[in-house]
């Protein structure tokens, strides 16, 4: 009989790894899926909104299979599959998107008409996103295959580069996003708020773009030194010194052509006493603030609209005091949303492959085993610089951690 | 001596007609300003943006001279004038611009860096704004003039459609920009919040640009029957139906693919009881629900950064409870700020040359002398669906009001 | 047994309706289909490309089933099928697009790279565009149906309005993707070249579009006369007045904002003896001249790269000899191929639905039988202002030819 | 009496430096011009576009004075002049520019209305631009100096990085704009015709763009090494094997996502005996022959409208034979005229003061006195891998060529 095991959600604060169902081409509501694939799981990536289930800061139930940043093997395709067969590597866009609705027909992706009853956009292994089972696991099923996976051209190069090419799943089209809808090009001057893999992954996408200089902003120090050491300007926003102040350091101005927010909802205040407290629209207030006029504001932090968890009332039902006043005074423009990442995995890859972006190194992955999925969840809580990958069948051992000095070579040995 | 008269406030809720000084070459700040001309007055529109400071909800001082929204006639023109002279008949965009710092290269003159010591962005006649004496008045400065004019082709044609052109120094480009922004295109569906000139302007800028169907929405029974008037599907926010399932009577569905927010700070709530007080984040989280993913929100409404009568301290500091979560859930973004007129007049003005939209009619302008500005302030803040134009030469006398049965033929005998 | 009749190309200057196979669900490489739909036509037009194939202008063999532009009803519905159903009314792009190759994703449905073994971009019933059988006929097979169709939200609505909405497969997207690549926007002034079925649905897409004045030129009087009734501006090519003093004659300036060629390779000198003669680099060369600075010119029109009927050898390949130095003195941009219809008719769509376009109208629909086909082609091969639209199951008896009137009323009884 | 020097074309084959007036504050058409500055010159480079006109390939008329890319520090400013004073360093774009007419608004200032009576566009020093004396001298003026002229933030780095700096006037933002019209990005596969200078620029520019890899094309070895020693691949079209072969060779595949045309009208045939003859279609059409479908050409190279030098009597009036129909086929778009420099150098400034982009070293800079400016035009002409800098001033003596070594850091000592 077929056995899967994956990382499943048990509580507050708990995940575990268990024995679940091997993976069958069904959608959620019991329909035949013959335009899908079952993946033998190569890498899938732990990622900070599991942690926001983890947390409790969203309505998921127990007994949910996580996993939304999925790197595999075609292992069986579909009746209706054409363009993919055993064998293929596969990068897979962690939104579920059909391929025939008006929005994937534009691109869209991450609102999808047709995969998710209760509202637009589906995911693998997340609440209110359909219900497709996650993929830290060993197996996993793909719906309308040939829209949704990326074939990688060759079998070893995508092997040998697995470190990098598992960031395009979801991490670094999520950060890429952010600099694209944030406007940035040759010679711009970017801000990125938050030093955690979003924010990383989006400077380093802005580089990629060409920025002129990107500088990254937190609390937590580690993260800083880690953002410092692959190449990024930081601020840290637990001193005293305002983040205009700290930014005219730098540029000698105190406004950026470009602002992301990588942080999302559970933002925390800034200077010395606010780093303690959630404050959710700082972030946004803040980069109203340093945003030169007719700038944009790129949201690929996530904000949601249930919160268990919310410091107040508004905040549970996903509402902002955000200072409009100021953005409207300055002509900003804001962009929020989950990143079509097929819109952008393509030319990312070619990216990858063509060593233009070293993202392994940058967002600081490591990889561990299915075993170590835990372990690896905890630590990612604790505000490490890492981006933990999980390798279920322990196919990568030869692939290395990055190494510590920071460089922006790939840490493949 | 030279002689001038225009509209002053003088205090909360009240404006004069007042002499005051013949315009001179000369910046706010005093500097010589030969790229300037000075203008008689050919018309010169009364704006809800006036209305704001009027009501005491900006730290607007007394004594200022009102008018941003001016059409004239070169009387004078500067040393270093190259492409005007007497007797031009030319709009002035409401946005005071440079023509020489970065952004208004970039054609973003609403956010010109060097007209305005205070802040980004200037215009005539208005608070913060850079101190530009305002044009409801005999006579009036217009700086840089070769960059800011728009110069009608021909004199009899201009004077002809003055009832229309006078709509080109601010309320229609405001409103394109709104319809801009928010993606409007051929068989879009169109929700515009507010039926005041602003919400019509957009209106009328989204059936211009090939909108399948534009919905206006207001409190207001008498701009409601206006707005039907001329030709827009309307939605009676003072009624206990939702908004949303206004809309679905209309299209059959209950999101649209483009809205606009027409309103600004001064939102008031909705439903039967909601209309009476002021609400200022309904309008824009009415519109993420009504929405579609993935859909564009313009905001040409105004949003301020310190409004002395604002509901509560957040208001009072232009802040607002948006509840960002479900925007960020349907990748909804917003488009914010002062249209930069420049942008978009010359093609709007071709397009009322060519007879393509009639804004006067749509806007319901209605020609009033100098002398009866007071009386118009009066009449526009009680909310009849009018757009006065003060004629303060009495050189438009024969140009009459459009006609009260809605007809989208010009006003003009 | 199942029956099916197609109008058939046997021979230049000849075609004629047969008996032909009833479709399969089966590619025409002999795979199955199941992605695929068998449509009942509803109505099936002749298209000026069709001419090309029966003049003998392009390499296709006889006995080719033609038609390209199809509207249908659901009859039967693959297994892999999923958003169709019997009895469904839709629209189908002329251009046969996978939906799951890279330039399917970035809406570049007319040079999909998965339908034609030998080139990018397949067709129905067209040489060299992947052996699809065309659909002038009764029945006709449209694969990956889920990707290519698109349903018409009413069944009595869309049939009430077909001889629009049978534009929506060709005429009109090819048209509007002409004016969308030419920059056509509120205000513009454009000229189309060709007053042919499509430069007639460029020319009311530039209007849709917001245009101040659309201009088209012809050498043909009866399409001149017909461009006139529907409301645009006419320059009649066969005069001895240049194009650009035409156009001078009416805007003014003999330089225009957007230029179209709807003519393409069998274009014809300008002038009292050029008309006679074949001249296929006319049309661009003269739209270089009159099209402003920095202004984009779209290329609609077809320009083949083997044509058997070429005035010299250069043109049998397909070369042109260009005054290329001329538009880049003006910084001109050029825009050709197929248009990619999917990219544009859901709003077209909506557009007809709405009364804000008229198409049929515009292009002179007439409706015909399909044993009145060979009569059809011939007469349009005439030059006549009209667009016939084969009904080859009379089911639209009561659907009547557009009013001789011009009328822009939509010419339903 | 104020002295000055500079280049001046005095027949076919031949320059000079000789004395020439001291620039004035007036137009070539005698008007005052208090819009403008004098410039002390800092450095100006000799273009391949002087070379057209030395080699009879123009109408250009002897006695011209040459040199439109300028760098230089403000001497005396015109009283009409506001955002600039003595002693500032700045970047003159190549294109004259009036900031005033509809297309400078429109970012278009590469065919400015108001420069040149003759057409669209002016430049300092060139045929049939507007008269505007060149600036390969001592001293020149500048009109319209606001609007025209970019500051450079720091005097000192600007002299430290002036042999990048100088590649702002014309070199770096026309090969970007051949780069961003052919829509290279992030990933992008990247192909551009011609190893000199422009060609150059362009593919230093795909790499800041982001682009995966880039191909560079030229029949001239000494050049292909140099292309191949700052980085990129190279592609010997002297060769037997086709353009296709050998971009297949490097890529595995025989199209480019973005091609670029860096030749222009004196292109060479390619192959083994073609590369001794003229051949001016040879290059667009080989480009149409390797871009993927849907693809955009961008062509930065010049095309003229009069060309007495021309291979035959098409030629002599810009017309080249191009097989539009391929490219028709392959739906592609194609991009023409002078780079509008103002719309891109204040980001490429940024690029090269931030260290994103080595110019100097990617072109070949070589610094050179005004006295060697005869032996620098005759050196560049022989085909050699550099761009002649003249400092006609002396002021750069510590400057230093760049490295033969094809390092990309800069030159400087």
């Amino acid at each position: 009989m077929s056995m899967n095991r994956g990382v499943v959600y048990v509580g507050h604060g708990k995940v575990e790894v268990q024995s679940i169902d091997f993976p069958k081409l069904t959608t959620p509501l019991g329909k035949s899926a013959e335009h899908g694939v079952i993946l033998k799981v190569l890498s899938t990536n732990i990622c900070g909104s599991d942690q926001h289930m983890v947390r409790g800061r969203t309505t998921a139930p127990t007994g949910l299979v996580l996993g939304h940043e999925i790197t595999g093997e075609v292992l069986e395709a579909g009746r209706d599959v054409e363009t993919l067969k055993e064998g293929d590597i596969v990068s897979v866009p962690f939104n579920v998107a059909c391929g025939r609705c008006p929005l994937c027909k534009e691109q869209q992706t991450g609102v999808c008409l047709n995969v998710n009853p209760a509202r637009a956009g589906g995911a693998y292994g997340y609440v209110d996103m359909g219900g497709w089972i996650g993929g830290q696991a060993e197996y996993v099923m793909v719906p309308y295959a040939d829209f949704n996976l990326l074939k990688f051209p060759d079998r070893a190069q995508a092997i040998e580069k697995i470190a990098d090419l598992t960031c395009l799943s979801d991490i670094l089209p999520t950060g890429y996003h952010g600099a694209i809808t944030a406007g940035v090009g040759p010679g711009s001057t970017v801000y990125v708020a938050g030093a955690g893999p979003v924010g990383l992954a989006a400077a380093a996408s802005a580089r990629l773009l060409g920025a002129a200089v990107v500088i990254v902003g937190d609390v937590n120090p580690a993260r800083l030194v880690h953002a410092g050491a692959v190449g990024f300007e930081t601020v840290d926003l637990s001193k005293d010194a305002t983040l205009a102040e700290q930014v005219a350091a730098i540029l000698g101005t105190s406004e950026v052509d470009c602002a992301i927010d990588a942080v999302g909802f559970e933002a925390r205040g800034h200077g010395h006493e606010g780093a303690q407290r959630e404050a959710p629209a700082t972030v946004l207030n803040s980069l109203m603030e340093i945003t030169k006029p007719a700038g944009r504001i790129g949201i690929p932090g996530l904000y949601i609209t249930d919160d268990p968890g919310g410091v107040d009332k508004a905040a549970k039902s996903g509402s902002l005091s955000i200072r409009l006043g100021l953005g409207w005074a300055k002509s900003h423009s804001f962009f929020t949303g989950q990143t079509p990442v097929m819109k952008y995995n393509r030319a990312l890859m070619q990216a990858i492959l063509w060593d233009k972006i070293k993202i392994a190194d940058v967002v600081g992955v490591q990889i561990i085993s299915l075993d170590d999925a835990t372990r690896g969840y905890a630590e990612f809580d604790s505000g490490v610089p890492k981006k933990f990958v999980i390798d279920p069948h322990k196919q990568l051992g030869h692939i290395q951690a990055p190494r510590a000095n920071g460089s922006t070579e790939a840490a493949i040995s």
